[in-house]
């Protein structure tokens, strides 16, 4: 980072500059540049633009190579631009003027396109499956805590009876709408765009539907041009459905810095998942949950970030679009790890029980006395005024507890509609 | 919007500015907040919070309010805050204590939301009915003028041959994926939260599934908490629905402004679609389409607004989430009027026949003249060196003409695959 | 705004689109658009392009729209297209011939220009100016409350003593760096763009120093490119400093609806400054403060708006500029109207004097009662221990009160050394 | 990046998760780390709270390790969490007792805020000054090139002359306003934050004066709740002034990458500054000013990243804030090296001499030649008529030349005026 100093050669920088860290990010896509070249290659086969033996020997050492990536073993040393040239350089020292066939009717486009398709695709895949582990964490949270109650704010004020039950829950419920939208990014990124070449087709007579079901996509990305212009729409697209995920995991880690804070203390933590200070016995800093809130933040300004270096730009392919990976794939990560620590910290949570006890809670139950009173018979008007004498002469007592029995109230979660609709959304 | 100079009293100004322009905005919502209403009296009949005598009157009331309303016979007077109050007032002039009874267990909370998923609910259905639309309308015109070639770049320089069929059904296919967009949204604002009351239930017997059955949503947003905080995130996912069709158009109209300079001239817009000078005869200037591109790019910015009106504020209910309709309103109409200016002006586009024989654009066929001889026989490197060759030597004569095969391509449009991908996208 | 509906004929819907609501924003510009044609009309009578008589004539016809304008009586009819055409149809109406002579040497671009840089540094004076008031206040209320105690937080945790005469002028003094940001922003806009004509300047003898000097503008932007270039970079110089000022009062807004909370209860506001619910009498719902806080952050996310319509387009003038005025505008009143009310209501701000009487505060003090130790020469490491001890067997007692004597510490604020520094902001 | 595999234990996680790359970054901020505690330390000694030899073994010592960081002998090992606990290792390990006796009187919370401070001045101070070495140069050019002729744009289409002096002095005279947003953010940043401590100040008699003087602040930020608040503002405003600049240089890169498509074809680059295709020969794809276009538009969203994790947070530390160096760091050296690279390449922009002679630019001068007419005594009508119908009827003659004499005009381009702007803006 420090090479824009005095002192180094030009075209060393030249390369910084146009290179920047790309060799570290393309490390992410080695494993897809690989299956991608393997499915390309048995397609050139298939329409006689390789022989079969070619076609044997390019597949065995895509094989080799993609075993090293797994085992770590592979690298992108700096005489190489990206994870496409050291791949081809692999093959052509293994397989000489074989391994030069690979690029047949294939450009450096279509191949990072349909990496990154196959990158995002498997990414938004984990990040579903853990927002799912995270919504279970959530509705056994609930379960478990369904009686504790909490009180309800409104404009910061003490307002309504709430509940553990009801706060848990309620996170989970909104998971599925972000469900819904990593769906909607898992369609749109689940579309091949290999055979676009530099985004305009080619000459070659190549099968595209061979590769899309070798690959396992969903649907071609059929246009050519469309297939070019999905270069930065897929990654907005999972940029959007990331910061709907990332906006639920922030909400949710206000909550819990807050409600941690003396001023609440409607929850605890074990000391392993707060920093202390040896002087103030009392501080139990939730850093876990402020890098989530932050980092969550951060990630939602990514599609911001992603529009502006696109936006404007007319349709063919320009340099600046290798920039998106700079800011999308640690984002990934950081969703990925946010979501992790998530599950791995809420698990902890444990409620206060006694939190109703203090008296500047004990209006939260007016309106349910007045509710009662109504039910009872008493007219409205007349409910009104009991209770508000009785708050006016400090002679209201609260019930600290509840009858809510309508869908989606304390005394009725409706954990299992909840699970249903989260199994729905989570099937498609 | 001068309210705020000298001499203003002090109540007007606060008026002004907790207010704001709500009452112009609900105007919107109208529609909705009278619907949202029968199904709650109803509901109230059904659960015997009211008796039918008491249900028949409210309903037909409300009927009566409808009918204004989609006659432009409805106002909000400057005495209303909003349109709740004044549908309330109407009511309760109307049926004295009968009118009072329609605020039995709800809250303004549940009100507003329900009037604005079933607002979103609306307009997505209508946006996504013009995607539609300007798809269709890409696709014909791909199909009529699938024989014109056209230039294609890369890096802003000339690449490769591409087509008009090319370039209209990439713009129609990436619709698509908006389309997929829009579903998911409009998956997230089908959601019934009225009986959240203020965002925590209430004590009433009410029934949600009956009003959910009632207003024709998909489902309950079950949980009383999570259906308050859809609020922030119901819009947030519209406006990123719109972001994705906002997106494609104003890649589409700098196209087109580009495509209109003297220095591209690719394609013709009759004169009443374009701005002129009467000293300069050769201005086109595309208004229309610049406008469109600025408006979708204004439309853009709008998910980072809401973001940051709802960021880290914790769960519950905050006066901030009014402020959320301002930006979000006109840029619904917004998108509409841009959606149907788009549709109304790509129609009258004309291509330009005879791009190709400006001689800049020889160079556009030297990689399908090389694939040419390969796949004569040709081996690669001999051919490389003849097409360069005839490069160099200004012997390359362009054959001006394209046999691409594959999928996608100019040659190939897959324009029926293309069709048959949005009906399944539109059907959802 | 319902416009878009069926049955409206295309030529309203084109003006619709084309025009937007540019007559009502442009009703902000008529006093400046006015100026701006007695400076330009005075100019060109001095290089002799109008004799003396059409210059007086044009003055005095100028003078009397103005007037007109201040008296609220200048309108922009539906038959105009903006408020340059409505100005010189009145001159047309009033002088004919010499009417038309005001455009001789000017394009609709410039006039729209110098309109937009005097418009935005009256407005830029304006909120410097309330600014400053607001500055003022805070001061005089740290002088006022300098000793009532409140407790300082760090992650949201209890952490150490603060006071209210530090959290008042804290607010004070980040005021002074949102000053140096107005008066960049003032810089940048203080320059006449009057001549640069569409552009690129003109063959007529202008002078362009004559106009900048009749205006007041500090210099010229010279280059008519450049000129043009400030189209969106005035605005977006603008928002950034509108954005400093609304971040500031946005985190001033969180604290005070925080402090109201009853679980904090650290300040008070009266009545009329909260909306409460008769049934929930301790309800104190800080609308004033919430709509501060939503309003500027929505400000906030306004140079995003501008940047992605201005992003990506070369030199020279595009149509999608029109759009800058759109969300400007009414960020400007937005902002002014925030900056007042806060003034307005934070003056009858009351802090609460026995805040630290509650024992959960108690351990604000354990590190000044640590440092008193080592101060008194004890080692750090047995300070510790003592401090430590005491608070592990529930004997230690809190000072509530410090000995802080470094400047900007809780006895020290110099309130002097920050009132000096905005004094000197203020004059630049 | 890969660590949120499988198999990673859950603390190494949790160390990844909370310290994330902050050792990477912390090394930008060693040097002023080091400097910031030798002043400490001297101001330790002269309020009596550490010995005359104290201070000189600290002092001492640290002037070691910030030789070693200048050398670039200095790394910060997994096993410290950030730059601050690894000074204060090789303190203490040098110094024993003394060592640990740095960190008296200061917070973790000050110390990184000094260090930022230190850091953004000196970052600030050097990207002014490689602004002012890119206007320099385009000065230099527009001189050079001042009598080339280049159509000037309106909306695309082609509207009337420019020049190579006009467009090269345009973004020089835009590069003032990003000076002048600069030294806002200089005037910003240059204030002293340390004793602040936690931010609430310290019961340590300390003298923040004498640590201001020492490490050359202009001014103290007084109050230690403002100084703990200036983290997040000082990077937004820093984040500020970058966009503009970067705003600039994005536009001037667009403006480029146009001028060198083949449809343009204004400008020519050497071979080394594009890259090629062997088989295009046409091809010269301009990635460098590309990638200045993308990575200005990517600083471009920083400020909406930075106001994101900052906003809606009340007053004092939260850890998200630790979150701001991960964007703002490697931003600040993208912005180095974008305007290293354009000063670096734009030296060698040679314009094409003979632009004008295609017959598609003939219109330009119709504007100037109606002017010419007027001027000479010709009524405006029928000069309007005249050129009219010479270009209706084809025999319209471009002069090809301008006789533009106003202020900023192209034959008159106000250099020494623009230059004399710049130096006083730059020596604020």
């Amino acid at each position: 980072m420090k090479l824009w100093e005095k002192g180094i050669p030009t075209d060393v920088k030249t390369d910084m500059f146009t290179v920047g860290n790309d060799r570290e990010l393309d490390l992410l896509l080695a494993e897809y540049d690989v299956t991608g070249s393997m499915a390309h290659a048995k397609m050139l086969g298939s329409v006689g633009l390789l022989t079969e033996d070619e076609v044997q020997d390019l597949v065995m050492a895509l094989e080799d190579i993609l075993t090293d990536i797994k085992k770590g073993d592979f690298t992108i040393e700096q005489s190489f631009e990206d994870v496409h040239s050291k791949v081809e350089y692999l093959l052509i020292e293994k397989l000489g003027d074989t391994g030069k066939k690979i690029h047949t009717a294939r450009s450096r486009n279509d191949q990072v396109l349909v990496d990154v398709h196959l990158f995002l695709k498997a990414e938004l895949i984990a990040i579903k499956q853990q927002t799912k582990e995270l919504f279970d964490l959530l509705m056994a949270k609930a379960e478990t805590h369904k009686d504790v109650l909490l009180p309800g704010y409104t404009h910061f004020q003490v307002a309504m009876p709430s509940s553990f039950g009801m706060w848990f829950s309620a996170y989970a419920e909104s998971l599925v709408d972000d469900v819904v939208m990593l769906n909607a990014a898992l369609n749109v990124v689940d579309q091949n765009p290999l055979g676009s070449a530099a985004g305009y087709g080619s000459s070659f007579p190549i099968n595209r539907t061979f590769t899309t079901q070798e690959l396992g996509f969903n649907t071609l990305k059929y246009n050519s041009v469309a297939a070019q212009m999905s270069r930065g729409k897929a990654e907005k697209t999972t940029a959007f459905a990331m910061a709907s995920v990332a906006g639920t995991l922030s909400k949710l880690a206000m909550d819990i810095c807050l409600y941690l804070s003396q001023n609440f203390s409607f929850i605890k933590l074990p000391q392993h998942l707060t920093t202390g200070s040896s002087i103030m016995p009392h501080k139990k800093n939730p850093d876990i949950f402020e890098l989530i809130r932050g980092k969550c933040n951060k990630i939602q300004a990514l599609p911001y970030e992603l529009t502006l270096i696109t936006n404007n730009l007319p349709s063919g392919y320009h340099r600046d679009m290798q920039l998106l990976k700079e800011g999308l794939f640690p984002a990934l990560q950081n969703l990925k790890s946010c979501l992790e620590m998530a599950i791995f910290s809420i698990k902890e949570i444990e409620p206060n029980n006694d939190i109703l006890d203090d008296k500047k809670y004990d209006y939260l139950f007016t309106v349910d006395a007045l509710n009662e009173l109504v039910s009872g018979g008493v007219p409205f008007r007349d409910a009104y005024k009991i209770v508000g004498e009785q708050v006016e002469n400090n002679s209201f007592v609260s019930p600290k507890a509840t009858k809510h029995s309508h869908e989606g109230s304390i005394n009725n979660l409706c954990l299992n509609e909840i699970q249903a609709k989260m199994n729905t959304a989570f099937e498609l």
